[in-house]
């Protein structure tokens, strides 16, 4: 493998070309119209231009990739993660035209791409899943049986529902029959449908995820976990590894499972399974990521190991180097997504360019980013800055070390996380491994919600007022955004 | 230990700053006239004026940094390394001014400051030295008898001579008498005194050294090897840890030598044990270091510590939280010392401001230095602009990253010796650890030689007219130094 195309953009083709440039690979861009001047169409040794900003005529464009490749000579393809990487359908295309995907299969893609056929996988392997019933019911007395079989809190949902509509909260059995009866009959008047669903209600879930690799020779072997419980509106803010509450025998049982998960699709290549963890240490599955994921960086401290240069490896068929009793955890690592997004005003992307754009540096701190000083963060992809994530020997030093990375970053002209990293960094719930994905709404944000159609609108707005101001653009900085800095001095309490 | 004073600048100062940041404890920077604009400056919680650019007239006059502890409220000092951190007279006074210092005390700084005390305290302890004669003579059979002793080749030395003058390196035996003659009859005629030391002649010397920790309650440890071998002008340039030749026996020995020299002076602190290491791998002492090296951070990478922190927590009177059985070395980690010099004008130190400055990111990679785009280097002192280290799973990472990260730092307006550092890392003797001191002499750079008093009159000329410079200071960037990446594209060989 003499050549690779990174079919993506931002901090995770730098990243992969970084990689790719320590084993001696060649690497292609492909950038759309707004990423002309991306830092990662200047490292690349070639560059292909695919088309206009919207995703959906050029990064997603499947044909337009594999063009590219045929016009370079690149005989395999990294997706990175989000656009293409876990479409089964561009999978195929690629093996059809003769190149390697640096990824799963397409079938193992499809399998678990869809939450039926991956849950119908895993369930070969007796992975645990949620307690409840596979098929809506009505009938109370059965339900009342399920139920006491499932333990409560139970969680009554109707078959027809969706979006928390319909749903029921049930504490103790004492309440179930009458709660059961009124979520029938609201299931019926709402939408004349009265079966529900009944499943295990965990109220205080972590999510906690494995990382796997797979080599084309059966060997499938886990990374650990990583813990990212630290979310706003579903979506991981915060990630770390190992995670504060695992033993090390729930690690080697969940370890267990997910190399299984894995295994009940011939998984080759690096994909992560997601796990529920409740209050008693009970996990359940959730779905297999069929990619790198936007957090695997902590994974690589705490391992040693290089994510993905195990995924070059694997695709161009080599054996993995290593056993499963070969791998140790060694440290912790801590990862914050620096967005462009306003913590204050629910997490809404913000708009406008970095005027002032410096990264942290010393000891156990890595930035994987894609911007430098000056450019603006386009609106039409996700408006993550950069990726800043710490070691330590332990998880107070991480900490105490993000913290200290923090106060080093210097970003202004557009609202980020960072000073949402440093609420976290600093909160007993946090610092204590006292914490649930609720943590959020719990203790930053308590107003935190839903994206609701008001905030689509505005969102709508920014994006119309940046395009007008694109006409006029040097009145962009000087009116977007805030001072990054000067908020943080103003604001220590929030 | 609420609050610290640095008594150093630069990339040190600031890599201190960060670890007292992780600590909760605030920190104290002083500034000479050149470094009011620094970075070190801007970092601390408080800074403090010392005096004229002239480290004599700043950095290196202790009273006017105790006084900067007295009138900031400052407990305690860290020293850095050069400027007054080996000062044994200086530690006295921070002693009697009721401060501490965090460092030895001022009687292991003075035993292991002076060469005769530091080789008699190692003595005690039966610490393998260079082999040879202990007094100078005269009489050839002695000295025929002696050199059978001490093994060939052997090398013969004026006692009354110096910079190498009067030096006979003798390959065996048979002509030992012929050549013993020749030296002595030189040295009279040349000093008006005919004797001479003999001595073991280390052909193929590797420079390893012992980073030791020891604490105020009798625990000494140590923290394995660097190598140091990479030098220009006797000056490290590249180290890097572990050495690619010790055996893990040799490691033992080694390092159990460097724990008795520390025990030998009852040391404290952060301390390095330096050695010379033979082609059959047999040690001797060299030296002792007393402070903080400039190449520690490769220490805290294979082991995942953070040696400022262990000398802060040594200083406020805690004991070592681990044994020697609890550390080991994980993976490899290399250190390139960026200098603003001209490795093709024999590391010639280079004057300019830092047109461009782009630092490398990603992963495994740390970069400690002082400076930003836009900034000079002070021709006052030490011409290092950064350091900068990679880490890898192995030595073949390490060096790999290595080479990535030069080609992505972004120096121009200076020549450094980041391209020295490319030619090092791409070199097979390098690469399959077959080198020496002598790498820079047989491969580099033949003509290669000490700093002569020509080097003295350019190096004078180029601060004369430097300052000339800087009153007309916007013509610096145009006409000093290179681009070094261009210079990097024109030359692909030395």
């Amino acid at each position: 493998m003499k050549k690779i195309l990174i079919a993506n953009r931002g901090e995770i083709a730098l990243r992969i070309m970084r990689s790719a440039k320590e084993m001696g690979i060649l690497t292609v861009a492909v950038f759309s119209e707004a990423d002309r001047e991306a830092l990662h169409v200047r490292y690349a040794d070639e560059a292909i231009f695919i088309g206009p900003a919207p995703a959906s005529q050029s990064y997603l464009v499947g044909q337009k990739i594999i063009d590219a490749c045929i016009t370079t000579g690149a005989e395999a393809i990294h997706p990175g993660y989000g656009f293409l990487s876990e479409n089964a359908e561009f999978a195929r295309m690629v093996k059809d035209a003769g190149l390697i995907l640096i990824g799963p299969s397409p079938e193992a893609m499809a399998t678990m791409g869809n939450k039926l056929s991956a849950k119908a996988a895993a369930l070969k392997y007796h992975i645990p899943m949620v307690p409840g019933t596979e098929e809506a019911i009505t009938d109370i007395e059965e339900a009342k049986r399920r139920a006491q079989e499932v333990g409560f809190p139970i969680l009554i949902k109707a078959a027809a529902g969706g979006g928390g509509k319909g749903m029921r909260i049930v504490e103790e059995l004492a309440v179930f029959e009458e709660q059961m009866q009124l979520a029938v009959s609201e299931a019926k008047s709402a939408f004349g449908d009265g079966a529900v669903f009944i499943e295990r209600y965990v109220s205080s879930p972590r999510h906690i995820e494995i990382q796997v690799l797979g080599d084309n020779h059966g060997n499938i072997v886990h990374l650990f976990e990583r813990e990212c419980s630290i979310q706003r509106r579903h979506q991981k803010v915060i990630e770390e590894a190992p995670s504060s509450v695992l033993t090390p025998e729930i690690r080697e049982k969940m370890g267990k499972c997910a190399v299984d998960v894995a295994r009940s699709v011939n998984y080759t290549g690096a994909g992560t399974v997601e796990f529920i963890l409740d209050e008693n240490l009970d996990f359940f599955f959730l779905e297999m990521n069929t990619r790198l994921q936007v957090e695997h960086p902590v994974t690589e401290l705490i391992t040693g190991l290089d994510l993905v240069k195990e995924q070059i490896k694997i695709a161009r068929g080599e054996k993995l180097s290593y056993s499963q009793e070969d791998l140790k955890i060694n440290g912790h690592a801590v990862e914050l997504r620096v967005y462009a997004e306003d913590p204050q005003h629910n997490f809404l992307p913000d708009i406008g360019i970095l005027k002032t754009y410096r990264t942290p540096k010393g000891n156990g701190v890595r930035v994987d980013d894609g911007f430098e000083q000056g450019m603006e963060i386009p609106v039409y992809y996700d408006p993550m800055i950069a990726k800043l994530i710490t070691y330590g020997a332990n998880r107070e030093e991480a900490i105490s070390r993000m913290s200290r990375a923090i106060s080093e970053y210097d970003i202004t002209g557009i609202q980020t996380t960072l000073n949402f990293g440093k609420f976290v960094m600093g909160h007993e719930a946090f610092t204590s491994g006292n914490f649930d994905t609720h943590f959020v709404s719990k203790y930053f944000n308590p107003q935190d919600r839903e994206k609701t159609e008001e905030d689509e609108a505005l969102i709508a707005a920014i994006v119309a007022l940046k395009n007008l101001k694109k006409k006029k653009s040097t009145a962009v900085t000087e009116t977007a955004g805030g001072t990054t800095s000067n908020w943080l001095k103003n604001r220590t309490k929030y």
